[in-house]
């Protein structure tokens, strides 16, 4: 893979309209009468069904109801009635999280027809904010899987290059994002669903503290590790996104960051952490001992609690499951109690020692993806076992319940890559504004 | 077997000297200088002589290292310093709690010659109270298991018939309470370790809210559950230890009480409800309806930790565990991750219902244990399985983390029958304020 080393990042060939326009630019369109929410509905739907066929991130898109919530806000503002900065701005959902009156399907013929008959309390939170909904996203099926290819409604497609991965498990949220068909999305997480596709799709996304936000009305993966987050395609649109889902406000940030060597977790392709790297400048570097055994604590944790989760229909029709993910689930399920027990030890343990590092030494900076996205349906690569890589560097902060926000760092080749900041528990706008510095 | 409803608890025939004073009175009679610590040892050391080849309730017994303790003790008191009502007191220790220089067998192969090269923490409150460790008692082996005949050492037998189980884990600790060989034992209590023993040897035993005193230094059974609590012939003398372990005061107590009919959770001994429910008077009938599956997800949770606890040893050695330990460890090390992050869940649910019961109806009283003493070696009697009997009016509590006293309540034939209070966080004086006025 050839390195464009210092290439910033540029949107996707063919982007939408929304790659060209920050959040903040449309609120004061809106407010300055230059643009309505129905023509950002309009907008979006129309780069939707362009890009549709190329990426496939939709699997619900909601045109009655997102020309309804335009006209609503529409008359809200002209009564004067201003929700905020995403008032009137179309926003893209995970089809993992309910969203009244929509199917939610989980990327699973499992889920298939089931009709939310309310809102998820993060969707409750972007309505009351004047968000519009437009859709919902593509999932790896039930979010259970890194790479976004498999799903009742087919693979999602990256708009960099089709023919490879957009990361998962929010493929579709990412896709949408990147594409420019929508400024916003929500994605979930639960060991790197959001900052992977994020990663591999040239956008922000943050994964907030564990706890920070409800999970109610989101289909759980491993309630121990999901977290719910946004994806944008600026550090400044994301942390928008992340006021109004959290209802904090911005807080100053130390400046304090920390290299961690990716390799000291799994290998990482050479170019990629050259770029990172050359992103942030001279830094000290430091070491996470532990971070090995969390990864394997991850798989331990999350095949334990995803087995809980799904056993009834894991039993009552197993074949509703595409293949891929039913055999994930049969191995979870096969995980031994004494194996899910020490794996929480060792979390617990691990957890003051990470605290304590980030107490010493600050933000810990290292790519989000070990290499830039690979090609559809890829498993094995040079640096092994594709899905195992794609989590590498992610998971050991969920299973610590740490926030970590990726943003571009740049192309490589002509793929993005993604550089991530971790933090303590709550410094999710601490990150944010060290990134939006970088 | 016959019923002799009514009859109050007598001691054991022969009980030892300590059986027939309280601790109270031992702590007057020391001040006034009708006694010496001395003299309490050496009484203590010729009732364990006499008893021990009846009950089998040793481990180790530290002769000089109680003497060396009465000596220390006797000086202080001689020269004005009063360490508190267990000063000069003789007080056996379970043989799975550290107590530096003598070895923790925890009565297995696996443990021989282990000494410990430190006080385990509940045991150095012991000591900064005065009290003098007399020796090590028996415990079923690793403490798994509620009857108290499995263990290297042998099996400890009942005061009160020693053909028959002391109950277990905390076997040993019960026996000599129970014997009048020590006024005061230490136990250990996960699924009802101490309230079992405590309830077939005709002793007061408390099992403390989980979390309320530090495990360090006690060899682990099943961590989220494991406590460690008082075994009394009194409960104002269990409330006199409990004083000193938790360094906590007397709280006054409601007076509210309801009765929980023991066969709504497992089927119990006509004349053992008829004794304990004439104990208590006429009181209001609850229902706690979950309990059923706390037993279940307590064998869930307390099998895979345990597994996790020993699964080196159970590789490296199996055939260092008896047979039976080794069985039930091996089948605690097939449960799988998602039954126990499942039975978790329950845990967690049920905790909340639980406490509201409590906070509408006071404190919960019932039988502790459906049957008296059964036979040594008894697996299978008219109420099923033996051992899940034993565990199955005390488990429910464990799960929920919260503290239980189980008190005599009489002799059914001439067995001691207990009756246990169940409260919530952090309500031990409470109920043993209430158990007094019983």
């Amino acid at each position: 893979m050839s390195s464009s080393l210092g290439t910033r990042l540029v949107p996707p060939p063919g982007a939408g309209w929304f790659a060209h326009r920050s959040v903040a630019d449309l609120a004061a369109d809106l407010r300055a009468g230059r643009l309505g929410p129905r023509d950002l509905v309009e907008t979006a739907l129309a780069e939707l069904h362009r890009w549709e066929p190329v990426v496939n991130a939709f699997v619900t898109v909601d045109e009655a109801g997102a020309r309804d919530a335009a006209e609503q806000a529409a008359r809200e503002l002209a009564a004067g009635v201003d929700r905020g900065p995403l008032h009137g701005v179309p926003v893209a959902v995970k089809d993992l999280i309910d969203v009244r009156g929509l199917p939610t399907t989980a990327g699973s013929h499992h889920f298939e027809g089931r009709v939310a008959t309310d809102d998820a309390d993060c969707v409750r939170r972007l309505r009351a904010a004047g968000a519009i909904i437009l859709g919902k996203t593509a999932t790896h099926e039930i979010a259970f899987g890194p790479t976004g290819d498999r799903a009742a409604n087919g693979p999602a497609r990256n708009p960099y290059d089709p023919g490879r991965m957009t990361g998962g498990s929010s493929s579709g949220s990412a896709a949408a994002v990147a594409a420019g068909v929508v400024p916003l999305a929500l994605g979930t997480d639960t060991g790197g669903s959001v900052r992977i596709p994020a990663a591999c799709c040239g956008v922000v996304g943050l994964k907030p503290t564990h706890g920070a936000l409800s999970t109610q009305g989101v289909l759980p993966l491993a309630p121990s590790l999901d977290t719910i987050g946004p994806l944008a395609r600026t550090v400044a649109d994301a942390r928008l996104l992340w006021t109004v889902l959290s209802g904090t406000e911005t807080t100053p940030a130390t400046s304090r960051l920390a290299w961690l060597p990716p390799d000291s977790i799994h290998p990482t392709l050479p170019e990629v952490t050259a770029l990172v790297r050359a992103r942030l400048g001279d830094l000290p570097e430091v070491a996470v001992p532990q971070a090995e055994a969390l990864r394997a604590a991850y798989s331990t944790i999350q095949g334990s609690e995803a087995y809980a989760v799904h056993a009834d229909r894991f039993t009552a029709a197993p074949g509703l499951f595409g293949e891929e993910v039913r055999e994930r689930l049969r191995a979870g399920g096969e995980i031994r109690g004494w194996e899910y027990v020490r794996a929480r030890e060792l979390r617990d343990r691990a957890r003051g020692e990470v605290l304590n590092l980030l107490r010493e030494h600050g933000i810990l900076a290292l790519p989000t993806v070990p290499f830039p996205a690979p090609l559809l349906d890829a498993r094995a690569g040079e640096l092994g076992d594709v899905r195992a890589a794609l989590l590498s560097l992610t998971s050991p902060w969920s299973v610590l319940g740490l926030p970590a926000v990726s943003v571009p760092a740049g192309l490589v080749g002509e793929l993005p890559v993604g550089l991530q900041l971790v933090g303590p528990p709550g410094s999710e706008h601490q990150l944010l504004t060290i990134a939006e510095h970088l």
